[in-house]
Formats: C-alpha cells, structure tokens, sequence
C-alpha cells in the first residue's frame, strides 16, 4: 500500500456511522510516548533521532493493526504530499515544516496513525467513526501494551509518561471528540456551550485543529488534563460532557424543525442547490455549505445522499487532495474550478 | 372572459419570441387621445367623466381587437384587483390611486388594452413579443383609424393631438422597448450607454416603469419628444438606437463567454440552483435570480426550460398574483414562502 492508494478511499472513520454519528463525526484518542533515555524531539541530534525512527519502526511493523500499512519517510515524500498527509488529519501542522528524521505510519483503514519524532518521539493517534470514544482508547492501549513490550518508555513512577511539553505529561493521553454543532451556532446558544465547555476543563478547537477556526460548525472537543487520572477517568469525563453537548443540539434541532422549519429548510436546499450548481467555489465556502446539508441529511430534509459521501467532499476538496486528483499543480483559482467540478460530479451533476 | 381568466395564462406578448427576443422582452406602442370638447380628466367633472366612459367604451368594444375581451370599472374590483392589472402592465400606478370613474379594456391576448380617465381620456397601450415596434404600431394605427371615425379627438391642426401632459402633445405615441442588459451590467459598460441613450433623447426606466429602479437588469426605454414628428419617425428612430443597445449586449455577451466562461456560469448556475431549491425567496431576490437564469437560458447554458416560462415566474411572483392564485390575503411572510413554493413548481422540483 501506498500513498496513493488514499486517494480512491476514505479512512474508516469516516464512514459517517457509529454512535451518535448525526453529530459526533469522529472520535480520536491519542497517546504521547517517548523513548527511555533518549532526549526528547527538540533536544535529540540527528542520530538519536535516527535511532528512534529505527526503533519505533521496527516496533511498530510489527503491530497487528499496521499490518501492510503505509511507513513513509517525511523527507521522502514532497509538499504536497506532506499537505495531504494533513488534510486527511493523520500529521499535525508541526510535523510537516521540517520533514529530517521524521516518519508517519498509517494503517490501511487510517483508523491507526503514529507520528514519529514529532515534539515527542511517538504520537500515536486511533480514530473512529462516531462518539466511540471508548473503541478508540481500547485500540490505542493495546498498541501502547504491544509496544511497551518491546520498548522502554520514559515513565516516573510519581509523574507517570514523560513528554516533550508538561500539559502532557501523565497518561501522556488526549482523547477528542468532532461535533458538528449547526443548530447551536443557528440559535446562536454556541458560546454559552464553548464557554460551559471551557469551565468543566475541556479546550475546543476547529475543524484543523489547534488554533484553527470552527468553519463549517465543527468543533473539536478535548481534555485539557492529562496528569493525575487514569485513562478510562479522561475518557468517562468527556464522554459525559460531550453526551450533554450532544443532547442540546438535538434539542436544538427538535426545535428549529417545530418552529422554524422552513427558515432552515431554506438555508439547507440552497446549500445544496449552491454546491450541486456552482463552478467557481472555495474550501471555505464549500465546507460551509457542505454543514448545512450534512444538517439537511441529519434532518432528513435531503434524501439522495448520505454522510459518508459527504465526509468524501469535506476532504476531497482539499487543497492538495484536489491536486493529486488532477495529478498536477493548481493555482487557487484552477482549484476553485476544480472543486466546484468534483462537487457537481460526487452529488451526480451530470 | 374575466379577470380571473389570467391567472391561468399569459400575455400573448410575453411568450418570449419574436425578433432579438433574447434581448428585447416586448415592444409597446402607447397612444394618449382626449375627447374633443370634454376638459382633460383632472379637470372634468363626475358627469362630464362618466360620458368619456360611456363614449369610450361603446366605440371600444365594437373593435375587431377587443372582441370577446374584458371592460372593468375600476370602482367595482377590489385593491388587490387593482394592483393584479397593474403587476400585469395593464394599468399604471397612478391610474389606481382613485378609481371613480376609470375604467380599463383588455383584449382576451392582451396586446391591446385601454384605460379610460387616466391623466388623458384614454391612453391606449399595444404590446408585442420581442422587438417588434412595427407590429405594435400598425395595430395601435388601426385601432385609432377605427375610434376617429367614431369618436371626435381633441386635436390642432398646429399642435396635433391635444393632450393633459405637453410632453404628450402632438402624436400621443409613447413608443418603448423593454430590453435586457445584465451583461452590459456585469461588465460595467450600462451607465455609459444609458447616457448615451439619454443625450439622444429617449429614457430609460426601470422594470415596472416610471419611478422605479432598473431590478433584475431590466430596462424600459422609451421616447421622449412626441411633438414634431411623424409615428413612422418616432419609431424609426428608438428603432434604430435600440438595434445598437442589442448589438452592444451580443457583443459582451460573446467577450463573456470566451474570456469569462467560468465566471458567468458559476452565476447564472447558482441562480439556477438557489431558485429550484429556495424556501423563502422575496420578489426583488427572485427577479435578480431569474434575471441570471433568462440570460442563461440565451447562452445556452441553461436548457431545460424557456424563455416563456421564466416570463410567466416575473409575472406570477408578484404580490398580488401570488395572493390571486392562493386565494386568499398573504402576509409578506407568506408571499415569501408561497413565492418559493411557486417557483419550484414552475421548475420542475417536485
């Protein structure tokens, strides 16, 4: 399996099903670990961090969800290619500005991700369709069993693992949730909901991550704490926060459909109309439209497609998604063609 | 034949055909006759107006081009009625306003219709299909042979036809052509030819006639000197400056689509696509919309559906028409959804 190979399918977590799945788009637990001994990413030389990768690797191909999955060398592959790996959310933004001595590996249904030698020497990253929060920590603390028998971690038995930053530190474990909130932000009750968030200890980010904004009314939920509780304690607390958040938006929607339903229909089909008719369109504008019908879907006012087509677009759409589809280069505005043309053809515009 | 009879069709005139109809809506020929004898209508009393009415209507009703066609008292219809004709072009605004005494013939195609005691005894109004002023005239002709040998007009021998307004006096004949400009608008070049229109002695108005603004990229021009001309050389010459309008349009219309392809369709197809899905749609939101559509359809970008058809959603989406055809009075709330509801309809959206 190659790179490549992403670009006909999906990653698994993106089926759109799962528990919850009308508003919970995904579940993510990740673990940061580090080897015993060794300086953390930042503080390492070359061949410490060369030692890693090796390590790491060698660990890691071994582990029963990698199986003939992808390992790939950051400095091996070009920009696009590193882009791509971030749109489709298995890199972080950091990983990619310096590509020596880093590496990626990816499982062939992208449920199971690592980063090595990214600010610790492994971030290991389980992703599953739905609120499944407690599938994705069951996978990654057998992975994180498989390897600690291979591998000595840097753990205090007062601290617990150590990592490269000390919000880290701990169970060395975040685990997060995507929320699709369209209603909340309509009602405009969003940021009583963010606020309530923040005060319970959680942190919410957008649709990219860590100091992106909430396009498209998708919100990443996460724990702020990492130290002092154990894993399935994070975990239980964000799940009960986020089945409340949850609740609200289906209250919302129940709502909005019993008193305004045809301010929202409206706002749904021309959404739809928009993206099904447009030749000339941007990622942002697109994600925007893209939520309302995921709405419409979810409210069962748009019958011909589903969410799994529509979580399609939100990453097919991509900057460097779309220019490894044309198999070339793209100026901004040839992409904007472009986009508005793979839209029209995955909502079956002849 | 009654009033109630054109909710369910269309002016022959506006079938959308006819010489450069893809740019010239419809032609008008209005002529502006006083009854010798009688003061003009501001100043006539009740008496003197009624016998207008009765002389006017018993010589109108004998023309071959009013055979079987409509003759309302204006004070036996109510508001909504009133503003029904004028929403078809048939009455002008001022003609509403109070309607003792007034009344108004429509032939059963409406291209000839009459109103008796506007500010002039009658004004006359002939409309065809197109750029057909020709037509529009012989009719107008025929009609005023017919009535001057029936009926006495104020005329001078030095003046011509004597008229309530001097901007009238002479020939009475208001010729004007109802064009369609939005590439001549999109590219910016409408301001300079209006003024050029303007220095050559025609106006231009908007949509819905004198007063009102240029919406949907409609514009109404018309002569302004009706005094020391012949018909023939009134016509003549709107004639000849509106061929240069029409060939100023095709040629932006051909620039367009060779350097700007993408940029016109991506508009014109979402206006498509927002009128085919839209809830809530106001009337002005809906005439830009279809304004985009109609020159879709004259491109060939758009080709399932006609000229004819997006004629007929200008007229049905007006307030009046659309409260005729419910049956009932609608809050502007309700016209708006009804509005949505009535053109998806007409296009199609099941």
């Amino acid at each position: 399996m190659n790179l490549d190979d992403l670009l006909v399918r999906l990653g698994e977590w993106l089926k759109g099903e799962g528990p919850n799945s009308e508003i919970v788009m995904s579940s993510r637990i990740r673990l940061a670990r580090n080897l015993d001994r060794i300086p953390f990413t930042h503080w390492a030389d070359k061949k410490e961090k060369e030692n890693v990768l090796e390590a790491l690797k060698n660990a890691l191909k071994e582990n029963e969800f990698l199986q003939g999955g992808i390992f790939l060398l950051m400095k091996e592959i070009d920009e696009l290619d590193r882009v791509f790996l971030l749109e489709r959310h298995l890199v972080s933004h950091e990983f990619i500005q310096k590509p020596d001595s880093k590496a990626v590996v990816i499982s062939t249904n992208e449920v199971v991700s690592g980063m090595i030698n990214e600010e610790d020497h492994l971030r290991l990253q389980v992703m599953q369709s739905g609120f499944n929060l407690r599938g994705a920590l069951d996978i990654s603390q057998r992975i994180d069993q498989f390897l600690s028998e291979r591998l000595n971690f840097a753990f205090s038995s007062e601290w617990g693992y150590l990592t490269a930053c000390p919000t880290n530190v701990g169970t060395g474990l975040r685990a997060s949730v995507m929320l699709h909130l369209p209603v909340l932000v309509f009602t405009k009750q969003i940021n009583k909901v963010i606020q309530a968030i923040t005060r319970l200890g959680l942190t919410a980010r957008g649709f990219y991550g860590e100091g992106t904004e909430a396009t498209g009314n998708f919100f990443q939920i996460s724990n702020q704490v990492t130290l002092g509780q154990r894993e399935e304690d994070i975990v239980d607390n964000l799940e009960r926060i986020i089945r409340q958040v949850v609740e609200y938006e289906q209250n919302a929607r129940q709502m909005v459909m019993s008193q305004e339903r045809e301010r929202i229909t409206d706002r749904i089909r021309r959404a739809y109309g928009i993206l099904k008719n447009a030749y000339i369109i941007s990622s942002n504008e697109t994600i925007e439209l893209l939520s309302q019908v995921r709405l419409g879907v979810d409210l069962g006012i748009i019958k011909d497609i589903d969410r799994r087509q529509l979580n399609e677009l939100f990453i097919f759409i991509q900057p460097a998604h779309l220019q490894k589809l044309e198999g070339k280069k793209l100026t901004a505005q040839q992409r904007d063609v472009k986009r508005a043309q793979l839209i029209r053809s995955k909502l079956g515009v002849v």
